[in-house]
């Protein structure tokens, strides 16, 4: 049916469900037959999670530079060794945050150089684009409440540093309308995942049903 | 005497004789009263060491970009959080291979976009420039001599690898004639030090002794 497979990405704030919707995503796809690849960034691979560990567990303070080319690193080796070849051999690749992720979180929420991470970015991914980004918009009351067993993550940083994330990741799917499917978090999973998969479906039509 | 100090980086292809010439020159400048810092790239710090540890000894084959990152990632660090702060505190920094390394063996050696390599370093030095390159220029004969014991790292990539490092090395020397000083490294090592030492001492007395 297929001769090349997809690359989906699934972005957002914390606690704003895309995980959930990435797994039930798959099971559907799976369900249909579709050869499904889950991944994530930052580590997914063998490099990828050593970089995560310095990332996450380093005891310098790495500085920005330092962070965002390890960001780079490792998705540079993700999309090369994993997403590239895995779509070209007709998998359906779901990935849970990829560089939106990056330019919304370093670039807009802790304002730095959105644009210089934009296009360092495009270096780092060699010309692979997802097909789609589903990006779960969700509001920081509903978020909180959602990550009330976990609440340091979202945090951390405060509110105000996840409402800058929030509106990075806007305008960046103002920037890409083809690209980025924006969808309402907010409400019920059952409501989310039905318009996570009609959006899906709607781009498996048009991919490889015309 | 001094109020901010110096950023010295060594540079040149394997065989050429600059890790004997910088540990000279410390020797010599201790000497004299100065404060000397010895560090080189990759892996000069904790962050460093586990990405030369990627670097060096990964299981998976790392892409051309991964690697790049990689080694901006350590270098950005590096600068941020060794060099920049001991040239502020008066300190002289001498530097085994820095950001020309990265341009003449990935930018020119391997033959990938130099251009590209050059311009993210400007990115991850952030501002820092070294005050003095020394560039030891080694004939590939008598490199193959000094590294008979060691043939296996200079034969891994080949001569004509060598020889396009060199050529890297020559072309960004054109480029930057005010910071790079060429040094002929065929010369026995107490003419090549002899260079090395007078160079070094007209960059102190046009910084300091004015």
């Amino acid at each position: 049916m297929q001769k090349k497979g997809l690359f989906i990405t699934f972005e957002g704030t914390d606690g704003c469900g895309k995980t959930t919707q990435l797994n039930m995503a798959a099971e559907f796809l799976k369900s249909k037959g579709y050869e499904v690849v889950i991944t994530r960034e930052p580590g997914a691979l063998e490099t990828g999670k050593k970089i995560r560990q310095i990332l996450l567990h380093s005891e310098e303070k790495l500085s920005d530079y330092c962070e965002m080319f390890l960001f780079l690193a490792d998705r540079a080796q993700h999309v090369e060794a994993l997403i590239k070849p895995a779509v070209e051999q007709g998998k359906i690749v779901l990935c849970d945050r990829h560089k939106d992720s990056h330019i919304a979180y370093q670039g807009y929420g802790r304002e730095k150089n959105a644009q210089l991470i934009k296009e360092l970015n495009q270096i780092a991914v060699n010309g692979i684009e997802p097909d789609l980004t589903l990006l779960y918009c969700v509001s920081p009351e509903v978020a909180m409440k959602r990550l009330s067993g976990a609440p340091d993550r979202i945090e951390a940083e405060g509110t105000k540093f996840q409402e800058r994330v929030l509106e990075g990741y806007k305008k960046i799917a103002k920037e890409n309308p083809e690209r980025i499917k924006v969808i309402n978090a907010d409400n019920s999973v059952e409501t989310v995942y039905n318009d996570t998969k009609n959006t899906i479906i709607e781009l498996i039509e048009k991919k490889f049903e015309v």
